[in-house]
């Protein structure tokens, strides 16, 4: 009951084998897509030609970079995107732009059928999957690997079997990679014991903080509205200004994430991640944002800020209620102009200075010194009587005898 | 109306010519109250002479170390208590077992006034007030800094007039410190204008990161019930434990944080703070506590704790919500026993292992090899159904043609 | 230092008072200025009149229905807006608009200062008090009654020396109320024990459900955008239909609320209300509000309007996180379309019927007969799995023996 | 591969179907397993003479209402529990236990599976193969209805094949019914039709408001720690105190809940509930927690009571988050001991009256005349003034020129 199939196409061994099974196994076409969210170092020359190597119809390669800065990531600035204790979603970000992607190829080269590469036990088969019935229900969606009985062996079997190339050695399992523009993990191996703390050779990003400059530098950011639109000082559209980030973050060491993670199908899995453009820029739009908020908004937006980024984690990027917290998230940022420095050192990145002219400060409020104008000392007391008095009263009845 | 007067007495200039000042302008007895919290290179033997020889009818010092970690830090650890971005609280869990000690040493010394050095644009007078007016209604509160037109230049004149020793030159105005066993703080001078870098010389008590050792150091923490019992498999008592930490932490250049703050009084200010046991033990319980929490439990635990962190940061430790929050805490922390591993190399503090009996991890589970038990590939596309069905009836709701 | 001085002139016993209180304390002429939110059954001539004749050099009735109903009111009914229990906050939606239009007026006419009734141990006062120091800082604020030592019978007597009139008998001090188009409180007397049942005589715009009539009554409200618009199928402006709606409440004995609350000054009081739109117009909003959205917009809204009306409530209502929140709630509220039927009868008001274009309600889902399209009953043991997977692992961890 | 089936058998056709159904299918015995939550009316031995003439090898009633009551009605009444708008959670408050039993007797009885009637589409398979995964997963489940195809129709025919009795006319398909002590519940026929008004024949448990007593009635409801304990000053069993509050609730018309809910398997569906006890216990409890509560405990609890109720809701009983949020919600309830007095009319249940010795209300404190102890007036300028500081400071750089 399978057509014509557009497979999410990588070029890695998965997605090979799966461009050649499912043509076996279907009897069906295959249009190869690859899409181009900023992976760094890929050749997608090779990966198309791989594809029709395979026995692709066609094979597509699509730079989605600008879409995916600009409706994704800039988005995940503005709400300080962080999942559980550490991780900036970059492929959770990915993934509804991959699905939508494929939608319109789909659609376009008259398939009606998506594969993509997904196991049964991670999250981008939620995202993924997500979105194609959302926005095309009308589409099958297959997922060899959740079907398949093909462990890594079987694969390399399969693969040599069907004159498919397997890059580097085969004795030991590689890191299972994933990457973009803003930020690249790696699960598998020694990764699954959580014991075991990382071995050096999983860091291809971002260099070692050890072997980092000696000297520390300090980058300026410059936000408008909660967009970075500058990098000391010099203006840079937004993927240009992700990709110098992350250039500086890697040459001081900055952005390695040891993870343990709660997968929205329930089960905990650890990754290490290397986000050294995040590692930078969400530290200092959160400085600037507070900056700009009072007290009441500065402690009311974490709890919307946890929730957008539990949606999109949790492959929920159509539910109406993300729309919703943009709404919100949008006005706070309205103000948030201005600039942040921030200090690379040897795998840190601490904010040094900040400018804004929507700073809720004023120094001379701020000062020792006596101020005069918005306050005065002798409000003091009045104050503290007014909001201590109900938790006064509590603590004694609580506390005291009432006889 | 002032009989006898209990002043909380640091030593310093402010609190010195306090002393003198309540005698002469109250014609007040001055009971002297110095209270060790760990604060790093203090001698009381000084401070306690200092304050006879200005006067005072009696000088106390209390060692309250052990009640400060065991009462008020480790329900912080706990906590996972943050303020703002970055602040550990250490000031702010300080104030109240401060003014609960003062309340104890007023009524035992027949005071019925207690005088404080706190300034009227502060939080710690919320604090200290507030926990005085908790505790002991029937007792005055004097805060001189609050009513006085002294600034720096005639408080050193005043000293000087009265023999009032006058630390260091007197040219530039130092920072103004406040330390104990969790942190120091630092504000004043340059740190008021907030584009302004961190000067070298107000870090006394971390090293500087470029200054650190070039060797990275791994140590391991370990827990019980959420308690720090043992660095490096060594048990520990608590007060010991801190020290211990912040050690290493000072060594390797950790835990220094350069903070915006919005204070509970309505203004923002700017704080150096040096926290290095909080930037070693407060990641390592907060890994350790999601490890051993499911999804709910960890999605739903950060907002009790920024509340934990707002009260105790606003002087409401007495409020009976903090008990309420307390119960949760502590019936989450029952679980987080194990151990945290800790990478501390020139300013970095990063997790590198953990374990525990409790961990809601099964490697099984978590692996690429196909699992069973708990858990089946073949689930997920039902999960992902009806996951996904609300928010993908409503998207189409919103966005296609209803024609 | 006082010179022209902008009363808020209700016509009652407090304000005729402080109006010619005030031309003698300051020697100062007084504006008098009242204001038409919709009290019912007031007459601003005979208001008007009465403050020409105690003294007011100029005295201006402003009708501010219909901006309040926009700006305020519908605001609130987006967001649901009640606090504590039962309170849909009709006085605290006032006192911001009302001190920014004598802001407006003392620039207009000349006065530097701005008096009102307030005590100072309410809400009011912060919520008149704070919107006059945000918009008009160079204006000063006088509140004679939070000063001066008058009781009850101190009012009276001046009243009668300074020829002001006292309405009704003056032996028993009456109910303190306030009212707008919103709804109405009463307050003091018996209402000051909590364990006293309401007397009948408090109620004076709600009929007693026990003389309601005896036939029930449904009412359908037609919302676009979250904004009712139309009553049983007739549109009308904002205004009308508050009105109407409040008839149709006030008629079948709608609208009582008998109201413990936490005042923002630190201390419980006990009102009782009579809110007979708001009983009708807020359970109808947030019906359709639900019928339109989904779980996950359904379970975080309720967080969004609990602080949207605390702040209200805490007189931030000029505060930015309200604007951030009324993003939220206006992009929510753009699909709250449709119309809700309420039965209303002897006191109670409940939705019966419910219907819109934009339902995320399918009845050939919901149905017990088999379904197709988006739901198969086959989907449902995967996601209980995965649902469940976490709980179970956690579960059996903290209650099985691991030996 | 099944042996010995435990069926959870209601009496009803869907169940007695089942339990001949599963003898033919699997050719297994059936164990039936009949619990009493308190469903009123039922007759237990009736319901078990069917079983056995069925054909089951054994028939079990067990008389669960004390532990129904005490270890799950009354958590919830301590959460304040609603789910949604307005539903009491009765049968998600009864699944978990019903589950419970059955494992314990699955295994008393020596079987390996567990049957149950619940749809793929509802919330109740959820919360019942939960709770057996959790406690027990060695054990299978079968839900027959989740697989078969047999409609209503069908279900007939089978039986009158198979000598199953077919309560009442067969012509029209009855309302789906389920109930306990709580609550019941009424969903199918016109109920799916959101603009059809409830018909009057639904209403099988509280009178018609419109034929309710035309005399009002005040009942007193004690409470200690939390608890209800007394009715009217008289002490009585948990158990007892639910029906006899029932019993007046229903008299009084109170209690009738027409209901859009989301269920946890997304879709969103229609109840008709009559909840009498609820509607008077769960406001007279939330009532007088916010008495004894501080206005920060009084903001805080509904968070943790929407999540608790959620939990519950979405078949997470065994979750330890709930665990957490119950350590919370007693650490509250501790003090929420007192008396509340609540006024039944013709489907209304309203607070009158409340009594605490832990209120947190002093009414010298609320009252207007001049107070002391706790509160000065005067401290009123020097609060607003603090408290609107930066919300001042914000809407100034916001709105104003800084030319």
């Amino acid at each position: 009951q399978v057509g014509r199939v557009c497979l999410l196409y990588s070029g890695g061994l998965d997605t090979s084998v799966m461009l050649k099974w499912i043509q076996d196994e279907y009897e069906a076409e295959v249009v190869a897509l690859t899409i181009n969210l900023g992976q760094p170092g890929e050749d997608y020359d090779v990966v198309r030609e791989k594809a029709l190597r395979l026995g692709a119809v066609d094979a597509r390669v699509i730079d989605a970079r600008e879409e995916f800065a600009r409706d994704f990531i800039v988005p995940a600035i503005k709400a300080n995107a962080i999942y559980g204790l550490n991780y900036p979603l970059f492929t959770a970000l990915g993934r509804p732009l991959i699905a939508k992607i494929a939608v319109e190829i789909a659609r376009e080269t008259g398939c009606d059928t998506i594969a993509h590469g997904c196991t049964g036990k991670g999250n981008d088969q939620v995202r993924i999957d997500g979105t194609v019935a959302t926005l095309a229900p009308e589409l099958k969606i297959i997922a060899p690997v959740r079907d398949w009985k093909m462990g890594r062996d079987e694969e390399i079997a399969y693969a040599r079997e069907h004159n498919i190339p397997v890059k580097g050695g085969t004795e030991t399992a590689p890191y299972s990679i994933d990457d973009n523009l803003w930020g690249r993990s790696s699960e598998g191996r020694w990764i699954e014991e959580l014991d075991h703390a990382p071995d050096d050779d999983v860091f291809q990003l971002v260099t070692r903080p050890e072997e980092a400059p000696d000297e520390a530098e300090v980058v300026t950011i410059g936000f408008e509205a909660g967009v970075p639109v500058s990098v000391n000082g010099q203006a840079m559209d937004i993927v240009s200004l992700i990709e110098t980030v992350a250039e500086l973050g890697m040459k001081h060491g900055v952005g390695i994430v040891d993870h343990i993670e709660d997968r929205i199908v329930g089960l905990k899995v650890r990754d290490i991640y290397e986000v050294p453009a995040a590692a930078i820029l969400l530290p200092a739009h959160a400085e600037l944002e507070r900056l700009v908020g009072t007290i009441h908004q500065n402690r009311f937006k974490p709890g919307i800020d946890q929730q957008w980024a539990y949606l999109v984690y949790a492959g929920l990027w159509w539910e109406p209620l993300r729309s919703d917290l943009d709404a919100y998230i949008d006005e706070v940022n309205r103000f948030v102009t201005g600039t942040i420095g921030m200090k690379l050192y040897k795998g840190m990145a601490r904010v040094v200075t900040r400018e804004s002219p929507n700073a809720v400060y004023d120094a001379q409020l701020a000062t020792f010194s006596e101020s005069g104008g918005l306050f005065s000392q002798q409000a003091s007391p009045g104050f503290i009587e007014l909001w201590s008095l109900q938790s006064r009263l509590a603590w004694r009845l609580r506390n005291e005898d009432r006889g």
